[in-house]
């Protein structure tokens, strides 16, 4: 296993999208700390990761131990445990990266989000001290957990004011077979929060489930 | 020329995108009529295209006698004429389509727009006799002026709460190349708009000019 990868901590990882990108992640090298407020879960969602790509380098965590021991945090909660989730972990957060990838559209009733994104309310909280990249709010978990190891037909929008910041995501999206696109800073991110709404919006007019969008035009990315 | 075709009005249609959507449509058949405040731009916009596509049925009008003679109405003005030119057409609208592309994005300075979005603006002083339709906010003028006839890199998201109408815009984005879905009501359409602000912190970031985005996962329309 490559050892100059970061170590990444995903926050509520016990869930569907956060048990998608740890199994991408794990796939290609990344050592993964799967975190969750109650460590039983978390070690539930690692013990399956590990069983499903015959490792036994991903661990479960509570959402504190796993922050505390990861350089990146991805934070893939529902919006009703956003707020908690970030308290929950603040002190352990200066100096590292927190990927944000809540969204908080409605899967019954789309509509587009309030500004601030749920991103700047992270950066709000959390203080200048911590690198906020809102990233993987319109993955859908369902083609994450499929084809492990394969190119995904999603593209990711990175937003964040700390540019390197967004190329480690970046990174971290080609690892997961993504290509990940620096979008400008942490303000646009609501649009791409509110992008939940459009894709919903075609996936039940169309009669279908995994929407998602493509970048077009920056060539020296393909 | 096929007669069964909606005859398609564009209100500031002297400017690039309403000049390039007019390109497109007239070389599929539309009969247009191209508006502008003063009909002198109107004509030699109009002769224009004619002389280019070598046809002569695309009109110059002004805003008011275009609308008039339409039954399908684009307005592709900049935000600070969007009220004008929807008040100078209010009185002919009532049970016409109105395609609002606007988007309220400042190229130097991108971030996402205030809602409601510029289309929400035009359904709210149009009233409910007037089908408001959000669509082609986002699509370069240089690619519209490009291979005229040809297929374009770049899907339309088409935001109504009139879906019958949104289907006649879906229509109209084919007969220019391009694919068209329906991404839900108007509501949406602020994230369409905001789009804008995301294509043009892509194209700033990796130096390039024409982003676009394309739709994945809807089968049935490919």
């Amino acid at each position: 296993m490559p050892t100059d990868l970061p170590r990444v901590a995903i926050l509520g990882g016990a869930g569907k999208e956060g048990t998608g990108l740890a199994l991408r992640w794990a796939a290609a090298g990344y050592s993964i700390l799967i975190g969750s407020r109650q460590i039983e879960r978390a070690k539930l969602a690692a013990d399956s990761i590990n069983n499903q790509l015959g490792i036994n380098s991903v661990l479960g965590l509570t959402n504190i131990n796993a922050a505390l021991q990861a350089e990146i945090c991805v934070l893939t909660v529902i919006h009703s445990a956003h707020r908690q989730a970030l308290e929950s972990v603040k002190d352990v957060l200066p100096g590292k990266i927190l990927v944000d990838a809540t969204s908080r559209v409605d899967f019954r009733n789309p509509k587009p989000p309030e500004p601030p994104c749920a991103a700047q309310e992270a950066q709000n909280l959390l203080g200048r001290s911590v690198r906020v990249v809102a990233a993987f709010q319109n993955v859908p978990a369902k083609l994450l957990m499929k084809n492990i190891g394969k190119p995904m037909d999603a593209d990711v929008l990175v937003c964040s004011d700390d540019i390197a910041a967004a190329e480690q995501v970046i990174l971290l999206a080609k690892a997961a077979g993504m290509w990940g696109y620096y979008a400008g800073g942490l303000a646009n991110a609501i649009i791409v929060e509110g992008l939940t709404s459009i894709l919903i919006s075609l996936n039940k007019h169309y009669g279908i489930n995994n929407t998602s969008i493509k970048v077009i035009g920056v060539q020296s990315e393909r």
